[in-house]
């Protein structure tokens, strides 16, 4: 009789007996999308957005049969559940479980994953700014998907905290700046009143926390360019600052050993930091 | 009380009761390095060569303290065990499991995962040959690493399935062939005995099959020319086929709906795979 087992460290086990998502192609491929959203003051942000984004990537990526009145439903029950008023809600949808074959075996049944857990306090990265270093963008060639496939981000992390550093901002090929390992990326250049930030495409996630940004933009006297910015580029600029769902903007105040001006978060992006905590706080 | 919780499908779970397979690394970012082995009659076959590509893949994601002469020694035990003579063995490493964070939180310890399954039986393509189809090649740019970021192989493999076809082959910006989602491409030019594929670099895995089919290529008379192709020059080929270790070689008697000769597996493949299997059964 054959026996298919499988092994878990040092462990024998038998392969019908393995937890479900052993057999997940999430974990075999990475084969699925996710979404992250926080709350504020109890309240969760922003979730028909990022449903929406959720949406297209299952979409992109051909994932079907997901009711997304039931992903919202089900974020809401866990939320309520977790009574965490500064939380960080994480989901993921994985193509299914099955025999580890590229292609389809049989059918497939998306597989729903989500936690809530605390947020961090960010306090001091928001009041004093955070360190960031250059790596070669390594990824893949549609990353407007929200994939699981990250393992690209995480080595450009790893290098970044190694140099001291608390994001990384990517550098396409061509020598320009896409976004950060996990965020947006924004310069603002005092004398033109100008905040410039890439395009959107599909070198870069359409981060909804950019968009936010770019919207309250003018009431911070401020007029939006998309164009792609060089490492030199970033340098001269006034201020910079990365922007994500969990953090919301964060002052970047050295940019590859180099001092941003002089060294601390600027009154733009104060200004738009203040923008968006009023908007938080109206929604 | 804070209370950290999750979700899987529609079961809320207490988030410290979850299986740490949830909370690994590979499942969040596909941050881990995998291995496929094959036996042959009860034999492991190139154990040496898959270990030394898998500490390879390892080092350049900088995944440390992974001792390999342990993971041969858990990959013999489980294959004993299985007792199975046509086996396939899988078997990846992710960096670990924490708190969903790229970067490192705390100290992170590498986790092994392998599978022992019955291999299928592949007689009818090897003797019939397969139809494959084209597909942008989307991947990120360190495709010589083995690592668990597969969804644009995924991707390209459903659509290769979608038009029929077995295989999907991955065609660059350049429009130039690189390899199939999970196989080595190979073509032959009877007129001038070459058999081209594409050379190693970042944008190849270094395939251990590839390897043993230019080895074995002045057997069959064939000289091995290493450049790329593209689809239109694969067309004209006389011969083609592909190379993956579950099946060794694959005769392709279809590319994008066009015949390839004869529409028969070639005599130069039939040969190549005559080569290979006197190889196994001397080793």
């Amino acid at each position: 009789m054959l026996m298919q087992i499988a092994m878990i460290q040092d462990r024998i086990v038998d392969y019908d007996e393995l937890d479900e998502a052993y057999l997940d192609r999430g974990t075999y491929f990475g084969d699925g999308v996710y979404e992250v959203l926080r709350s504020y003051g109890g309240k969760i942000f922003l979730l028909e957005k990022h449903l929406e984004r959720f949406a297209r990537s299952l979409g992109e990526i051909g994932i079907e049969g997901v009711d997304i009145d039931e992903i919202r439903e089900k974020i809401i029950t866990a939320y309520n559940r977790a009574s965490i008023d500064e939380a960080k809600v994480y989901f993921h949808i994985t193509r299914g479980i099955g025999p580890r074959n590229h292609g389809m075996v049989g059918e497939l049944k998306p597989n729903f994953f989500l936690t809530v857990t605390e947020l961090g306090d960010f306090r001091g990265e928001k009041e004093h700014g955070i360190k960031v270093s250059t790596y070669p963008d390594l990824r893949w060639k549609r990353c407007d998907i929200k994939s699981l496939n990250l393992l690209p981000n995480v080595l450009a992390r790893l290098d970044a905290e190694k140099k001291g550093c608390v994001e990384a901002i990517l550098v396409s090929d061509a020598g320009e700046i896409t976004e950060g390992s996990a965020s947006a990326f924004f310069a603002v250049f005092a004398s033109d009143k100008n905040l410039v930030t890439r395009p959107l495409g599909t070198e870069i996630l359409p981060s909804i926390t950019r968009k936010l940004v770019v919207q309250v933009a003018v009431n911070a006297g401020l007029t939006v360019v998309e164009k792609a910015l060089t490492p030199w580029q970033a340098k001269q600029a006034d201020e910079l600052f990365i922007a994500v769902t969990t953090k919301d903007i964060v002052p970047v105040v050295e940019f590859d050993g180099v001092k941003i001006a002089d060294g601390k978060p600027g009154e733009y992006t104060n200004a738009l930091m203040k923008e968006i905590n009023a908007l938080v706080f109206s929604s």
